[in-house]
């Protein structure tokens, strides 16, 4: 117990049995299918991190609850320096993986339900808070990794859960029992859920009276009966099974969708059953935990963007190219906007009657609209000084065949003294920062669509008050 | 002879036997091999429409040089109306497959070589005018779909061709015979070479005296002895072999790199051999011409798209959602500027002394910076608008697994009357319009580089009369 | 009779006797008031270039009403040349006024009403379009300017006309008489009202049954009893009057309200009286001629604007600066996407049944968005190339002190062979180009809003051809 | 001594006599010309708010030099905390004057002495530091204000200070005396010269040896002899004069020239001559400070500019319209991004050897191209919501007038229930927040042009992490 190492982390994951379908068949063995252990590897490097002499003061803390060392991707933020060591814990890793690491929607569960649990103990008299804190020892003390169920699949958008056709197109309770209840649904874009030890099961929406059934909140092992993971399709997810042209060496990202077919969950797992009137904040303080966590991650990613786009640069020939530079700063700009954001929200956090600390919500929405707009920027960008290549690269494959292979070698030639297989694997690298489906559209659509975040910014914002400043400048009173 | 129908043009390309590598595999049967074949029908699409009476008077003409009704791809325009008319095909086509047809850098070049070979003749008294003809004669008599050979692999682009180590690192002539010339190099990004059946090679960049080598213009078929292509990855590539998962039903894009290993090519064919000066116009007109191709092509494909986001609307139930609707304006407005854009370059073109039509260059490369930008906010509102699963959709392979497949169509459901299987075959194909590297990056690349297209504008742009205009304002003489 | 010189225009001017309140007070001598004469100035320049002999043609054609030669903005266009010159004529005047010249809207007016009015007596057996054609050989012998008086003012926005607790609030008939109607209301917005010969009214809206009184259109003369303009304040309003620092040597622009205290307006000036239903084609083609419009003068103006960069950046030493010379090319692709848009919906207009040609609406109306949006991007640009004295640069009254103006002089030097004298004019006519609100802020409210406009194009678009698209590339029936 | 109040601010200034001209006269009374008080006023607010109790702990701070309370506008940040209160006290300041207050740029220079005179004696064992201590207690005992003399006027800016004809057109010194030194030159865009005690002078660049006479810092009474302040002039500058349509009720901008015509400042006022390596440094920290500022007062003014444009949507009866609402959203995203990126570049700032507190400059660049981009969009975006009566509202002179004012008010109406005075007023604020130029092209040029932030922000980025990122990711060693 206490820390995990990197090889005891996927030793773990080697003792789970989930059910998963990817691409029309059945995996058994998850941790060694190329596939998926790039996203693996991702969430991996969370615990590699934690190993490294230099990083361990950044990616370990001490535990308020166990007392014991733990790695701050189990830690519901209990100080204005948790928060914002998690932004720049996830500023290094995204630069140290390049995509995803998929550890971070289960710690926003974590400090959703470590304040939630207990506002709705305080109204209702419950003991959610207890039921959480003994899982949340469990998964500190094991330093296990969790994912977050949040997305349900939703159906007909213009219909509330109870108003669909399939009352299941929103996760729902469908049995209590003595023992616990009988979930069944499906969350959609679960990102790294077999990365993970744990699924925490969220709300994803505002509920009201006579939702009772949909305003549930779980956490469950991801391999447990009835639970299945359905890999979907990414863009270039096929590199990995290929063994070839993957870009990044090490990592990629994948997202099943999680269905929910009749799970049974224990009372002692259930923190939230019912109380449709905490649906809202449960998943209105996700949401904004996830928006910090991408102003770290994605400005992180932004860094490797902006690594890559200098070595084209040296590779080419182009680094003196004045337009060049300045789309280098067009580059730095938008990352920078992002983590500062990102920052502020942090350090501008308040505590909350659990004791959990929570950002500001204004700041951390806004960098969620920004995000939106200036990653694909920042892509374009990228793609614009790499050169064409990043569409249309010759597969390793054909380089390994004699006939061709020194052909293309010869005329892959950027600048003389740089070894041409550099260059390859440079622009792959590329085409998978770029290219790749699941690690960019979270751009858009990670943490929930832009819509709802949208909303809270207009309501979290203080109206009145700038309506004020406005007229007493007007003379009006 | 005379107008090929689709079925005519495919078993064309069946007597082709051209030199083909495509992920570590030498392919002999290009004509059924399902990556190469997306494409194929792509181009086939060109003479597809030329058989629909709907389309058939737009599609066709009748040439100037055959006096025969011709496939207008085969027509260097020779009119306003032959100039309007590409915009107009392009912007169907663009409807119709949703991706690129990979025909019209073989017009770009046809329209250039009619303008610069008389340009040479004039000048030198050669008779490389006579020549193209020939050439175009037999182009037209046989409906040939030709691809474009400008964009050389270019090695270090602080050198110029002669200064790179490896001489061959732009494509020059090695050799000079009595029969005709011997040449070497490599043509990166050529869309289609596999779809055409001829090859048609300009210079890529302005050339000055001692780089005559270099000034070489050609046509051959495409599976001339020493030609080499290697069909290489875009993402998304073995959705077509794994035969699934295209999004697209029938149509997709691939961009082989072209290596001329000491090629011979007989003087009659030859259109440029050493006339340096004309490089730039050569290679300036070609790029021009492609801006207007894509003003039609790129507006055709975001009908495709605004098409795509209001069947997702109509299919998650979000048909009425205020911000979807003026997403749909942005769309729309962004395919109209590009459109407009073009068809302007037409309408104010004009009349080369060798008789062909030559379209505005400022605002045909005006259209390029602006398509640069806006099309991939164009890929970002579609994507917003359909939610995430363009990401991460399960694969056709899942649902069709007893155990798991009608689960997956359960949860996949959206508007209750709406087949699940509909929403995805959508969703799919968003994701090919938005994630496909070959066709989104060629907005950004493709017919060269932004920074060329900028410099040809500030070129063309008539700044000292913007300058007296100011001038005179401000009391200036 | 016949085309007037631009002197002529002027003295035309002097024997109109409108109502006039400016900035307290009540203007009796318009033509000599300097503030309201630079505005004339501009629309005399749409007089003088049909006396130039270069600019003639362009400016002038025959009447298909009259038979006689008379000045494009007299005419209706009456095919697709006459569409086209029209946005060529707004465009070199744009460069050469560098401001609004207001004779357009008038145009816009007769475009429209000859258009409506057809349509109105083809429904109807009315003679409205008799009465048009009598007014236009009216206009056209006499070498008219005339006004849109299209905006209401509005009162509450989310009330209709009649909802108002002031049914004044959109301008209506109060009176109807033997001889002719009484209306009430006011018009916003009406630039050169006091420039005009004649006022045109048209109604601002889609009406319906019951709304009958709102449904007016007619034509007055500008100094008609009842009829008050109250000049509004611009940004720098007060520089013609101090008649220094006007930046524009010649040329501003101003825009009264324009009161309506019970007209009087005979019936052969009446054009529409109660077709509630024709209301929104009225307004709707008033609007997208208006866009096609600002399609020519705006680009115009940005010629103008970029000389005005080019000049400072010889002025300050920064000709050869790359960053400079890239936002060069930013401001000319804006100018010519605005601009090939607003020609493509002239080149792709179309005859409507009473002779008079119309504009492609989607390409005009996708063009306000553009201007939109990409104006304010222009000056931002033509700001940061100028520099920071646009903002605050001293008075030329200082210049002229002994004490002091000789130091100025001295250090507003910018590069030592450029009069310091050239330096601040073309400083003070950026200020002018980038500050000055009536112009600036007609890129975005012009022709209505864009909200309007945004409207407009997703009713005018085929949707259900864009669905068919992608419908069928996802192989859905 | 101690803090000043409010009006014993306005008092000390009375004592001042600075020589000042503006519009042509020679201005006496600098505190009752309306034009330059509505400036005072903003300055005046700074006092104002330190007397208010619920401001007063952010508005003051004790005094690490003299132990006494102090306005924090007098403080070089002497702590993380002092360097977050300033962006808060901006921000606050922004909504409560809806421009800037122009104390700003004394404060930027006070902590840039306090670094650079200490790394000066450090290096060259002189004694600016001590110097530099005693001015700042003067400052902090007589709660001053300060303004910065940083932007040369520069003449040619292709060529060095020494490279000009005229030598002065960069500010050097002429003299060195025993008591002294004696300067020459001009300083451009001095906001506020005229509310201030003192002005502060630095260099606006990079020197290098031969260039000494140019390195060069100091203070002096802003009427101290032979400086002369040249007001320039500004969109809207009239208004003050004529006492009506000013919009904003209290408060303005105005930027003097200041002219240096060969003044004399002694010894213990200069705090760098000559150590030329040092310029560099004192722009840079300035420059870098300033934009933190400006991240707190331009999202303080956007909170003006959203009340201001809900008040229009409360007026106009539009508050219920889905695309303004999604535009106030657009406008609140951009103010928090800005305000978020400065407060992380305050809370990630770091202790100097000087034991001032210096920002992150990274973060803090960044901001700048953020707000010169994105603050143009948010008064796009206010023009767009409150109406085209923001360019061409009539002045409230014509409503005094009995024969028309009624009628204006009349249709000036908006909502019924809303004094239409009111809704003018709105109106005027809009014009002044968003036409008024000294204001709004601080948002390009405040701090220096954006192309040397860039310049900054690559040098003070560590390119070479990014590019080992992307070298391991793509397994290059």
């Amino acid at each position: 117990m206490g820390l995990k190492t990197k090889a005891q982390y996927i030793e773990s994951l080697r003792k789970l049995k989930p059910t998963v379908y990817m691409f029309g068949e059945k995996i058994e063995n998850v941790v060694d299918n190329p596939r998926i252990r790039a996203g693996i590897n991702a969430t991996a490097a969370t615990y590699e991190l934690a190993e490294i002499e230099e990083h361990r003061d950044m990616m370990t803390t001490k535990s308020r609850f166990t007392g014991e060392a733990i790695n701050r991707f189990t830690n519901p933020p209990q100080s204005i320096e948790d928060l914002v060591m998690r932004v720049k814990i996830n500023r290094t890793l995204g630069g140290w993986v390049g995509t995803c690491f998929q550890r971070c929607t289960g710690l926003d569960c974590l400090g959703t339900l470590s304040i939630v649990t207990y506002d709705i103990d305080k109204k209702y008299g419950s003991h959610y808070n207890d039921r959480f804190i003994d899982f949340l020892k469990y998964v500190q003390k094991n330093d296990l990794a969790a994912n977050a169920g949040v997305t349900d699949v939703k159906g007909d958008r213009s219909l509330s859960p109870q108003e669909q056709e399939d009352k299941d197109l929103y996760l729902r309770v469908v049995e209590r029992r003595n023992d616990g209840i009988v979930v069944r649904g499906a969350k959609a874009h679960q990102t790294g859920s077999l990365s993970a030890h744990e699924i925490i099961v969220l709300p994803t929406r505002a509920l009201r009276k006579g939702e009772e059934d949909y305003a549930v909140a779980f956490a469950i092992p991801s391999d447990t009966r009835g639970l299945i993971h359905v890999v979907g399709r990414n863009s270039l997810d096929t590199r990995e099974l290929e063994g070839v042209d993957c870009g990044n060496m090490y990592y990629s990202k994948y997202c099943p969708t999680l269905i929910f077919n009749d799970v049974f969950v224990p009372w002692e797992r259930v923190f939230m059953c019912g109380e449709v009137e905490f649906a809202s904040e449960a998943v209105g303080r996700f949401s904004a935990y996830h928006r910090q966590s991408h102003g770290g991650c994605k400005s992180g990613k932004i860094d490797a963007m902006i690594g890559a786009a200098l070595m084209m640069m040296d590779y080419n020939g182009t680094a003196k190219v004045g337009h060049h530079k300045e789309k280098i700063v067009d580059m730095i700009y938008r990352a920078e906007t992002l983590f500062g954001c990102s920052l502020a929200s942090s350090y501008e956090g308040r505590k909350e009657p659990s004791g959990t600390y929570f950002i500001d919500p204004v700041l951390a929405n806004a960098s969620k609209i920004h995000e939106g707009k200036e990653m694909a920027e920042v892509g374009r960008i990228l793609t614009d000084i790499a050169g064409g290549y990043v569409a249309d690269l010759p597969s390793d494959k054909d380089l390994a065949i004699p006939d061709v292979g020194p052909l293309i070698e010869k005329y892959l030639k950027g600048v003389a003294n740089i070894p041409t297989k550099d260059r390859i694997r440079m622009l792959r690298l590329v085409e998978k920062m770029v290219m790749e489906s699941a690690d960019t559209i979270s751009d858009i659509h990670g943490g929930g669509s832009a819509a709802a975040h949208r909303i809270t910014i207009l309501r979290e914002s203080d109206l009145e008050y700038k309506k004020s400043c406005a007229k007493r400048l007007a003379g009006i009173e």
